[in-house]
């Protein structure tokens, strides 16, 4: 994004990355050099996100495929209008956890949507803004579902068509990542949580230089 | 809409333009030739769809255009694929009030938005969908005006925006009838109710035949 001041970072990757732990080792380090953080989200990131993100989540019953896409694209138009371009305006770091990539790796993942497509819809509602930097914890899923569920059960069909579609969402993100290598860093999820940490503040300095 | 056996109808129009009336004296004569109606509407014409027209039509505050336009074409996505093509499928005869002309139209008429990228956004959100026949109850909007607001009032400066919007609105229609003359049949909604429910009928029967 063309911002005139303000940084705009996400995290992507799947769930037990480690997104969480690295967005507050790097929001604490943001302020203490002194800048301002804005902490956000998609989706619900916004008032009106926030009421779009329980239909998605909670609505009892499927939604069709393209308006679930559709209802993802509005929570981040929203977003980005209200909450990620006045924060750069006025000079602050916006720290977001998921953005366009999230969508596309996931939704296409799902097989009834085309990647392609989920890109420009969130880009259309987006206006074209991208981050400055996407930082991609990459984790194997074989390693990502032992790190979530170290239980020791027999491993059923469910949950090898989950290890399936975890392995597609892995295989869309680095996908985009080697598409757009100035926008992501790249980092192996299975590093201690300090040494990801490193990584992530050396790329940001270089980016408040 | 190629469907196989049903047939789908929606009314198009301002408000005061006389749609309830028309789809009521439609769907009482379809009932009485033995036909299936469901009748319908958008926003808010499914479960979803509600929740949707909720967050649009009741949030306090803004909503920034591009949320809005997907937030209507997300009720639209989830309306098509779980009411209207089932029920073409069942056979029966959709009545619709208002559908992707009404976007086109009103969004467009905003002019924030162009009314060529909210049509993509709709088909896209309804893989093609297209009605069989598209009603446009057509009002000079000074007449609509009157009808609607007949007391003795002076005219401000809203009253006049309102205006010239509406003539946009009613401008943008006619363009899409003239582009699609095979879809759309235009009716000058100044005549009597039951002579353009006549056309209307004419119109329906040949269809059905």
């Amino acid at each position: 994004m063309t911002s005139d001041s303000g940084l705009w970072i996400t995290l992507e990757g799947g769930d037990g990355s480690g997104k969480t732990t690295q967005s507050n080792l790097l929001a604490d380090w943001l302020v203490e050099t002194g800048r301002t953080v804005v902490r956000t989200r998609e989706p619900g990131g916004s008032d009106v996100g926030q009421l779009i993100r329980d239909i998605v989540l909670h609505h009892r019953g499927d939604i069709a495929p393209r308006a679930e896409a559709l209802l993802y694209a509005a929570d981040r138009a929203h977003h980005v209008a209200t909450v990620v371009r006045p924060a750069l305006a006025r000079g602050e770091v916006v720290l977001q956890d998921r953005y366009l990539d999230s969508s596309v790796a996931y939704q296409g993942a799902g097989r009834v949507l085309d990647g392609a497509e989920i890109r420009d819809l969130s880009l259309w509602a987006a206006e074209g803004a991208l981050p400055d930097l996407t930082v991609l914890l990459d984790l194997d899923p074989e390693a990502a579902r032992v790190r979530l569920d170290s239980a020791d059960k027999p491993f059923d069909r469910l949950e090898a068509e989950k290890t399936e579609f975890h392995a597609r969402v892995r295989d869309a993100y680095l996908g985009l990542a080697a598409a757009e290598p100035g926008r992501f860093l790249v980092l192996d999820a299975a590093g201690s949580p300090e040494s990801i940490a490193d990584r992530i503040r050396e790329r940001v300095s270089a980016l408040l230089d």
